[in-house]
């Protein structure tokens, strides 16, 4: 007596592959697991024996594929590198044609054009799948970018949607309920088809660029309220949690008001204040920021974001530095009531200022791949599911829905506004920063990309004019056409000579 | 009759090429030189034939090496990356062991690295030499940055150091008359062994993105004076002029001041304003940057002046967005007598962390490559020849000199002491920078890094908490020793549970 065959299989019992085998099996969809270390497969599968769809666990490689319905889906969540590219292997020559491997890892994108292309050639099909939002989001409902040929994406697609994250239109609270593999009436389903290849991870990438950037805002935010204003985590925590019923209403809002109003189970202070300055990072961030360096695409407050986290990690050194180099002498601080909404202000036009050179990237990007992106759906798939999620994106939506071609985020007229309101505040509390010797990277360079991208005439005359000087690399002239180049022979003996 | 064999080699005679050779045979060292298309050499050749070394031009690679003396030295000077390989290629089989390619283009320092290691391998010697000093340089004396094999170095020394810059200690101008082959009494000889394989050029290219900070900088007080105070090139050129006989005393304050005192042969006006203000770049502030974010060292200070960079490049869209978003109302500016020495100041604060942040790459990509660079040596060598040379590197020469195992330059007295000096002005400049809606990304990305590399507590516990919060993430305790990893059950019901 034969089995009945599984909808779909997944390779890497880890968390996050745990846990959306589990999302899966609760949408009804029976799916074959399989882990290099047999027991842990086992564990799991005994611990779960009556998921709606049901998990069926398998020791062998091959009798796992054998238990798929064909073309087979086979999902892998394994470590993203070298990892991934090895149970690549392992199955290539148990599949047969048109079969789908998903990679739903933290892969590069350049790692997963790589991929579709040898394995198209190899008559098989390849999906590289972004999966934002943790285990919670994995287990509930992630934020799901999946990349690769269309019509792979079709026969993932019922899977996709039924187990990706259902917002809320208006509020993005989650939604309960929905039917499987039926997109949500009047909510979002968290998933979409974003384009070919390596799309789905590039803006997975972006994704979590955006999010380093985000999360440093809020650090400088924090930062500001404790050392300018002498506020305790508490009182901070109340802070954002007002804002998080505004414009700032957003999971990461919402979890730095829970974290900033913990306590420390060990001791009974304030969590945040027994928490190590010292943070992690794991690689997404710095890949945005070296993209972004590669394309010429400005894009420095993720940079700033990474570079921050970086000098966070050097803990030993800043101790000693801080014994040695002096701060600013103390200057008048404004009052509470004054500066708090300031920084909330900041935050927001900071906050615009990197999720707009977050979409160039991804703007310059698909020029660069030839994909065709839908950043409003981008947006809108976001708003469930991941860690940026926030009602924020609903306007990025908007702003794309009344200009697809809109050339950045910031000439929308909802972003312009939203700065033009804020931006007195947000410059003083720059200012106030820089006075005050409080380290604010991303908001001062928000504000510096800001008021760089304003500009019609910016300094890079003069240094034209240098590297003309020393190194006749020629310059362009405003009374000229483009792409008209001219060089003086400098040092200059009586009057130079104007070349075309 | 055999004719006299020569000293050197060198192929690739565009502009660089042929200027280092002629400063080479004006040395009195006798060179062979090739060039792919013929002609050229022939012409370069004809017209130097009195130079005190000689030049001989050779339209065959296999006449031109068998031209030289044992074991060969062939300096390549041509377009880095794949032209590099390319001649590298054609050479290999004509040359006998223990003979010595030197690359003296812009290589990557990885590449260099790789070629070492392939060529050390054939029993070939290959030196990576960065190059510095542009055409000017190239002819009457370059920055000269070797790694290899020290005994290959040893066969070189004497020719670049005949070649090299040489400068007075004290003004750092250039020295006349200096013997070939022989280190300058009490003066500065631009050369000196870098490390292994590829530390010349990784030393180079860190040069090269610290004259990306200092070419902002420059642009960032010219713009302030401009914008701020309204003032014409001109007058601001007389003020680098001035600047340029104090602690700013450099190349490129030098060039300034002639460069915003240039008038435009065709109209008359002053030439920066008919420069149109979209920078070029070639690509070495970008490897700097990637480097920077690849080793996780905090360089945002680099990484801003290339995203400057990037953000001038997009004119059109600059000017369209200049009708569109709107600056800061008017508020009232200081006096130029109040506000010129206060962007003096801010330029100054902001190149030490500048300089700062590139010693820093150059510490960590010595434990990268286990090379041991002479960090006050290298400062000498920019003394001269090279585009950033200035007073102010004699400065951080003496700075290693009283502890060759500074941690950063800015724990050293004199420059800790001049920002206590300076950062009262500069903080005020980064303030109005902000409030007048003037871009300046590096001034204010220089001070976030001061104010975060003194900070004994940065936010980033926030941000560790956080990440523990959605991703599990884990965060260390400064109540517990570094390496201690703790985890709370988030979202909390009741109170979480510590794990060690």
């Amino acid at each position: 007596m034969s089995e009945e065959l599984s909808e779909i299989g997944l390779i890497g019992l880890a968390v996050m592959g745990q846990n959306l085998a589990l999302n899966i099996a609760d949408h009804g969809f029976k799916i074959s697991v399989y882990n290099r270390t047999t027991s842990k497969m086992e564990a799991f599968v005994s611990k779960h024996p009556d998921t709606p769809g049901g998990l069926v666990g398998k020791a062998e490689l091959k009798d796992f594929v054998d238990s798929l319905r064909k073309p087979r889906k086979i999902v892998i969540l394994v470590k993203a590198g070298a990892g991934t590219d090895a149970v690549i292997d392992e199955l290539v020559p148990l599949l047969d044609e048109d079969d789908i491997i998903i990679d739903g890892g933290n892969a590069k994108w350049t790692d997963t054009i790589r991929r579709e292309k040898d394995l198209t050639a190899k008559g098989l099909r390849f999906i590289g799948s972004g999966v934002s939002g943790g285990e919670e989001g994995a287990r509930f409902g992630p934020s799901l970018m999946p990349g690769g040929k269309e019509s792979a994406y079709r026969e993932l697609q019922p899977i996709w949607e039924a187990v990706a994250a259902k917002v809320d239109h208006e509020t993005g609270k989650p939604l309960e309920g929905a039917a499987p593999g039926k997109p949500v009436e009047g909510g979002v389903t968290c998933t979409t088809y974003i384009g070919p290849n390596g799309a789905g991870h590039y803006v997975k990438m972006v994704h979590n660029g955006i999010e380093y950037g985000d999360m440093q805002m809020i650090c400088e935010s924090y930062d500001l309220m404790k050392n300018i204003l002498g506020m305790d985590a508490p009182s901070i925590g109340k802070v954002f949690e007002e804002w998080n019923s505004g414009d700032l209403d957003s999971f990461l809002v919402e979890i730095t008001a829970d974290v900033l109003q913990q306590k420390d189970p060990a001791t009974g202070k304030d969590f945040v204040d027994i928490v190590l300055d010292a943070a992690g990072q794991k690689g997404t961030g710095k890949w945005t920021s070296i993209n972004a360096l590669d394309m010429g695409t400005p894009a420095p407050t993720v940079a700033e974001a990474v570079f921050a986290r970086c000098l966070s990690a050097v803990k030993e050194e800043r101790v000693a530095a801080s014994e040695i180099l002096p701060g600013p002498d103390a200057s008048e601080a404004p009052s509470a009531d004054e500066l708090i909404p300031a920084i909330r202000d900041a935050l927001y036009c900071s906050k615009i200022c990197s999720y707009a050179q977050g979409f160039q990237l991804m703007r310059h990007a698909q020029e660069e791949y030839d994909w065709e992106l839908d950043f409003g759906k981008i947006a809108q798939i976001w708003r469930g599911g991941c860690i940026i999620r926030a009602r924020f994106l609903q306007k990025i939506t908007e702003a794309y829905d009344r200009d697809p071609k809109l050339a950045n985020l910031l000439l929308d007229p909802y972003f312009c506004d939203a700065i033009t309101k804020g931006q007195t505040a947000w410059r003083k509390v720059v200012a106030l920063a820089a006075t005050h010797g409080v380290s604010a990277p991303t908001f001062s360079s928000a504000l510096s990309y800001y008021d760089g991208y304003r500009s019609a005439r910016l300094p890079q005359n003069l240094l034209q004019a240098q590297r003309d000087f020393f190194g006749a690399h020629t310059y362009e002239r405003v009374d000229q056409p483009r792409g008209k180049f001219y060089h003086i022979d400098w040092p200059v003996d009586g009057r130079p000579q104007l070349e075309a």
